[in-house]
């Protein structure tokens, strides 16, 4: 008899599990219950639909429901809920239109993914109050950013350089939040002619990668007339009277503002899983093995619902991003289908575009967090050329290295630069080392390559070793 | 008393190690010998320099002659051949003007670096041939663009797109070899206005990267009006009967030209070595270990003129660049003041840029060498885009990655996309899989960072990963 393997969830990592498992197994009933109709989409895209980059929300969908249905043969049903989870008898409970399906399952993913965390303040249900934690919220937003424009009747080239000090400026608009969904939508909004308020609450954004970075990407953010406040913890949205938000209120302000997005970050979707005795890990998220296993046998967990392994600490972390979520579905469907795969571990790597500013981060980097993890953290920020001195054009990249004190490990990496001139892919030579649990001195040494078009003699990342391993030699 | 270190050649190994050991030890007596007038010269840059992107040779140099004196207290001579070195009495003789100096040392680097390779045919000492090895050529080079393109009154914003066909077009010229230095030079040609015709022995450019680069590379020059002769060796070099090339003959053609340029490789300048009983390895350069000590105690060997290890074989290789040249330069300077310092090895990275594509090569792709190494090498080459999708812009990149068939270790990678688009930066992961040893399916596994303005979800290198790891599994 043929087995049966069901996912619970149908965006990154469901799918590419559904896929892989299909293409390793052309006999495998493969049932994927999404709650929503969008299925295996770019989230990571929405911003660019709100700025107006990209013209419809089909576009960051790669694979439609009908072709895998169709192409995949996977039984993929949307609109379900799946409500429970029997890992005695092997079932799950879905729920569509109030209607019931009970399903049998071998092999059982969930990739329910995470949602959008709000804080407990008030105001946030009121009407102009928008996350960007899936589909329909970004329908919602570009919405709101068309109507708002039209009704100012706002050409983008009318823009001034600096639209808050205009009278047909359209906004104000407060952003709640300084990560990189703040920012990104921070330069989504501001392109569409708002006058942006960016709040964030510690003392400076981006406060996962260095702080070099951090100030970069806040000093870019002003330049293009994004107001930033920071140690700014949002104490309220304030209501208009009828409903509507009004004003961001801090410790010190009042802002005033016609609508607020809230980008302070995400949680994993838990509910279901502990509710089946799947346990969680110190994270808070699902905790799964090498291969995705949870503690309940043929149980995997994949994607932002779940832990993962950090490849410096060797300890569970939570850092839900689109790259893990794919490639630990991936694995799973390899697994299941007969050839055992571990979906590695996460270095927490990210990567961000401010506007014309690009920026990478990967590792440790927080000092604390180094110490918890038995490190002595030693860190040294250099900015180099992007390209030969002598070659034209080009930029500054700067570099933030931190590695242990005694064995001169790298642990980790924080970059940033111009839009085009390489922080974002420089990273990769940082996580290769990471991946390899390689000292600056051997980082260092990488044979990196070069030419005058594209870096200096000593490809920024290296001499950001140079400096380091000097330090530690 | 205080030690002196001597050092034979002043370009980028020689200056490096002169510098570090400056800055570890302010005492050391450091003695450098030039032959030339130039010294720390980028030579890298010099096709920029031919095209006109760079505006004086000056440009090239990162410090000058009296920085070095002056500010860094190196006894730098210039206009000083060394002409023997004694390792029994530890001295070196030098002729500057006819008179000798003797000069004794405790510790010896030869940085003597590498000069062109002229092929053994007729023609090469014409008028209007040249070679691109030292600032001089390059003047030279520059020179006859300018003169060339006074004579012909063509200013660039008259070129048309297909020069050839034009009555005002400058040249044409041929370009003999199409590795990195015959395609740079292509560009710094074609952008001035000349016909170009490339002369490529082998049935593709690049042969050090990819079937697949080449083509990419190759077709882009096309686009870009250079005529590119393929599996055409060059026989001879015709005279015009005033001692002027008129002609580059090969079996097949006569092209009629205007100048030639010859770019047909490099090979170590190692006579003085030979001389004094130091030892080449098999590769014809100077053999060298870890810390760059030649067979002879206290006399190091690094840059172009010298071997290195390879990360991959564990053998000798030579691969002379600068970024090799620069890094053993620095730890012999580190070596020679106290603190032994190995250079580490080469994975033969390099990158190119040809016009408006960019490509990289990293590691051991050609398949006879592979398995002179005892690998089973098998390769896979992909193309993906180089952003989301979804987000504007962008391209393809082509990534060719080859891996050993029963461990599965990466062994090399090649890649090619438009310039901007990320094809060398990209590289640096496959370097960090090189030098940790690591898998395909341990590079498949890497956390490169993310996000909709720099890759998909999965970047080109995770993408060849997959597939070639899928073949391997």
């Amino acid at each position: 008899m043929t087995d049966t393997f069901v996912i619970v969830g149908g965006d990154a990592a469901g799918m590419a599990a559904a896929s892989k498992a299909r293409r390793e197994d052309s006999d495998l009933e493969i049932v994927v219950f999404e709650k929503g109709e969008w299925v295996s989409y770019g989230a990571c895209g929405l911003p660019y639909y709100v700025k107006g980059e990209i013209q419809s929300l089909e576009a960051l969908v790669s694979v439609t429901p009908e072709e895998f249905r169709e192409e995949r043969d996977i039984d993929l049903r949307t609109g379900h809920e799946v409500v429970a989870i029997d890992p005695d008898d092997r079932t799950v409970t879905a729920v569509r239109d109030g209607d019931e399906v009970v399903q049998s399952y071998d092999h059982l993913l969930l990739a329910t993914g995470a949602e959008s965390i709000v804080p407990p303040i008030d105001g946030v249900d009121l009407e102009g109050v928008y996350t960007l934690g899936s589909m329909s919220d970004g329908k919602e937003l570009r919405e709101y950013v068309a109507r708002a424009r039209d009704s100012e009747d706002l050409q983008q080239a009318d823009r001034g350089p600096a639209c808050r000090y205009l009278e047909d400026c359209t906004g104000p608009v407060g952003v709640v939040g300084g990560g990189y969904i703040g920012i990104e939508m921070a330069e989504a909004l501001a392109a569409n002619g708002f006058e942006v308020h960016l709040f964030q609450r510690s003392d400076r954004v981006l406060t996962g990668f260095s702080e070099a970075t951090s100030e970069a990407v806040a000093d870019h953010l002003r330049d293009r007339e994004v107001v930033v406040h920071l140690g700014s913890e949002v104490r309220e949205l304030a209501d208009d009277g009828d409903g509507t938000v009004e004003a961001v209120v801090t410790a010190a302000d009042r802002v005033p503002v016609e609508a607020a997005l809230i980008g302070t970050g995400v949680r994993p979707r838990t509910g279901l899983a502990e509710d089946a005795g799947i346990e969680l890990g110190p994270t808070g998220a699902i905790a799964a093995d090498a291969y995705r296993e949870t503690n309940v046998p043929d149980v995997y967990a994949a994607g932002d619902c779940a832990e993962a392994t950090h490849v410096v600490t060797g300890e569970s972390t939570y850092v839900p991003l689109a790259l893990t979520a794919n490639r630990h579905g991936r694995a799973v469907g390899q697994t299941v289908t007969g050839t055992p795969t571990e979906g590695g571990g996460v270095a927490g790597t990210a990567a961000v575009k401010a506007f014309d500013v690009e920026a990478a981060r990967t590792g440790i980097l927080d000092r604390d967090e180094a110490r918890e993890a038995g490190f002595d953290p030693v860190s040294e920020t250099i900015t180099a050329k992007s390209r030969a001195g002598y070659y034209p054009d080009g930029g500054d990249v700067t570099v933030t290295l931190t590695a242990d004190r005694d064995s001169g490990r790298v642990l980790g990496a924080s970059l940033v630069s111009e839009y085009g001139e390489g922080a974002v892919h420089r990273s990769h030579a940082v996580v290769g080392a990471l991946e390899a649990s390689a000292t600056v001195f051997e980082l260092e040494n990488y044979d990196l390559a070069y030419a005058p078009p594209f870096n200096t003699t000593w490809d920024p990342v290296l001499v950001a070793a140079k400096v380091l391993g000097g330090e530690l030699r």
